[in-house]
């Protein structure tokens, strides 16, 4: 404890107001609350504290305002970039005790949840419901909700269903002040004056702690088809992309993995690798409500790839195959991150149609730094997450050419009309790259905005403003 | 011009640097941007100024935000609460030949437009496309698309496709500094610090000037069918609502209509009103695809309002019968502004399934402070135009009562966790209402984020911050 940032004075103050039950400094909790899922980041708060509610959240605000206490609020830390790391040490404040369904609503299609749902729980609570919560990060059986919330977080079904912005419609936040209030209203529909709940959701816990979140819901489709495609080329994969949504089609999953992350999933999980000859494939998912439609989707998708250097298309439509060709794709991310010694990874987004110009870019760039980057991703949205990955330990100067090439990939995505972060956010990893996007004027504003939320700096400093 | 708040030397440089074809003070312009479509309210600018392009309105900034002179942003004009009036004189800024459609991007159903693009012209051109772009607000016959996205319109088809929001991928922006910048990325997914383009949605010109837009689209729905409802009893109408989407199906529209505007817009096309006996409407739109699948919608639909006391049920599946029933609803709002002397507007929103409960109260309101009340509007979204109507000249005491019955609307619309606007904004009319559904806490929040894009406050000045 000598060298904590919290005098023992104020850590009194918060075991007082809070309990001691709520408030942690042994090694254990720190160790554990010190790394996400980014690769080789270890950050370790002074304290952790776990309120088992709002008005418990809200007296830890007031003590830590008044003092200048850093506070970053971590989730399930599923995240890949530190955004939920303590960057300057300070709290680490836990919302694993917000963890309530509060009213799952069938006649308005909302639920209310408290922000330490998390995201796979919720998903098949109201799947038992006949609910539908479609966004479904990779992290999804650990991530929050409120965490989600934090980072715009995506998913495979996002590219039909949209992404967590679209499901949240109100938020209880706390304000470092201490003070708590609801962002707008639970309504379809919000015109009424600025859009506070727009502009938390995708903030990384720097203006105000989500506490609770009242989320849209849909009917829950009631049947999807599934198919593999894989393609000598990748740069055809990346333009059958944008081709299938030409031809009408809108899948409610297309994934996209290039050999090198199939043969990681494969590593990982134990079973042999595809064959080397294919570059890289699709997984396209269609779902609905009518069992013949699906398939004529799925003929008018097998028609399109025939335009292109399409190798095997793999069919399946039951739950076994499905899960087989899904678990590839899900695995692919934590194989990668496991079996890497480093990785440095960019959640990249582009319009669809620049997809094969960014994958011939970033393989120009990564034989030009001669780094191994493998990618994978959601491609109906445009989104690549592309890795720069080192499968010996790194040397310093393997890490100034992988820094040069993670910038130049994001130079070239900017010149495709791209952005650097689709649904992972910014974080610590990411800062160091904004200025490729935004310029001072932008990012006075982005300063701006936090100053109004946060006048004393404390929530989640050093992150990217 | 002896009044206006423009000294002679500022006005000398603005035609300077913009050239004399851009500034108008004749006595016709000044009037022509004096009104929107809110009744009875005029407020008169001291100049017009119409640049041609983002440089010249860049450098009109400047000027003005040297000088400290107010600049309040016109589009359409078909605003109803005079957001887009000049409460304080100064210049109205008129969008009206920022009007080209600049690139249609069929690959990746993309629209780039400059502000002053009229909706219903864009809808055409696009629809000659194959391509949809959905939010249909009442004004869209001349509203421009930056109105749109300055007030987060909606309109009917808002309730499957979602509003303006939605569709909005990134801005081009004049700060009031001058300055010029987009606010985020072409592309479907964004997680990289604050969305600004989510803030400046449905900011009412209070923030920056809206140049132009990246626009989001869908493929074009090729079927659809609309059903007409009616019921002795409105709030067997409202009740229905809810019960459409329980049943699994979500219509394209989903309009009410008491008998009241019907009946306003039937006086005002001149054909034979509908029976009283009638007390409301709904007008039920699907769209797809599949003419099968519509056809077992309106099956749904039909077995799930005999659940109510329905009356008749009329089936249009032409042209010409589905446009006769359009033409009731989309004549009634602009029926009863002309036909009305005095109508006081809300555009509430309430969770759809407290639709009834609305109902019932702005009813016992209406006797309470006997005023005549008619409401229409887009259920389907909860979104209920309320309208406190005089057919006679207004008298002072009308005023002090309708004012008093607006507000209790207002009251019983938050007691539902409903909003003040849905789709309309809050402009002039609004701001008095605003402390019932925002706290202090949320106001200065408001206040801090106007300040930090306009220090000087010159944008549309004395509007809801």
């Amino acid at each position: 404890m000598n060298n904590s940032k919290i005098p023992p004075s104020v850590e009194q103050q918060i075991v007082e107001a809070l309990g001691q039950d709520c408030v942690f400094t042994d090694n254990e909790t720190l160790e554990k609350h010190s790394r996400d899922q980014s690769k080789n980041l270890t950050l370790r708060p002074d304290m952790v504290v776990k309120p088992h509610d709002t008005e418990g959240l809200s007296r830890l605000f007031k003590i830590c305002n008044t003092h200048g206490i850093p506070v970053t609020i971590q989730g399930g830390l599923s995240g890949l970039t530190g955004a939920a790391l303590t960057a300057t040490g300070g709290i680490a404040l836990s919302m694993e005790r917000f963890d309530k369904i509060l009213d799952i609503d069938k006649a308005n299609f909302q639920v209310t949840v408290e922000a330490g749902v998390i995201t796979e729980h919720l998903y098949n609570v109201l799947k038992n419901n006949d609910l539908f919560y479609p966004p479904d990060p990779q992290g999804k059986g650990w991530s929050f909700i409120g965490g989600n919330i934090n980072t715009n977080a995506g998913g495979p079904k996002c590219v039909k269903y949209g992404v967590t912005r679209d499901y949240v419609l109100n938020l209880e936040i706390v304000l470092p002040s201490g003070e708590v209030m609801w962002t707008s209203s639970n309504t379809l529909k919000f015109s009424t004056c600025y859009n506070l709940t727009h502009l938390i959701v995708g903030s990384e816990g720097t203006l105000a702690v989500v506490t609770k979140a009242v989320l849209k819901l849909l009917p829950l489709p009631t049947v999807n088809l599934l198919l593999l495609a894989s393609f000598p080329e990748a740069e055809d994969a990346c333009t059958a992309v944008a081709a299938i949504f030409q031809a009408g089609v809108v899948p409610s999953g297309l994934e996209y993995m290039e050999w090198e992350m199939v043969n990681y999933s494969a590593r990982y999980l134990g079973v042999e690798p595809l064959s080397r000859e294919h570059d890289a494939f699709l997984l396209i998912e269609v779902d609905g409500n009518n069992l013949d439609i699906l398939h004529q989707d799925c003929e008018k998708i097998a028609t399109v790839l025939q335009d292109f250097k399409v190798g095997d298309i793999l069919f399946a439509d039951n739950e076994t195959q499905k899960n087989e060709l899904w678990k590839l794709r899900r695995n692919a991310g934590n194989a990668m991150i496991n079996l890497s010694k480093e990785r440095l990874g960019e959640d990249t987004v582009v319009p669809r149609a620049a997809l094969p110009a960014q994958l011939k870019g970033v393989r120009e760039i990564a034989q030009k730094y001669g780094v191994k980057i493998a990618s994978l991703g959601h491609l109906g949205d445009g989104n690549m997450h592309i890795n720069i990955l080192a499968d010996e330990e790194p040397t310093e100067e393997w890490y100034t050419r992988a820094k040069q090439a993670k910038r130049a990939i994001f130079e070239l995505t900017k010149s495709l009309n791209g952005m650097l972060s689709a649904e992972h956010g910014v974080g610590i990893t990411q800062t160091p790259f904004l200025d490729v996007f935004f310029n001072n004027t932008h990012r006075e504003i982005l300063r701006g905005i936090k100053k109004v939320f946060d006048p004393k700096g404390i929530l989640n400093p050093h992150k990217f403003v």
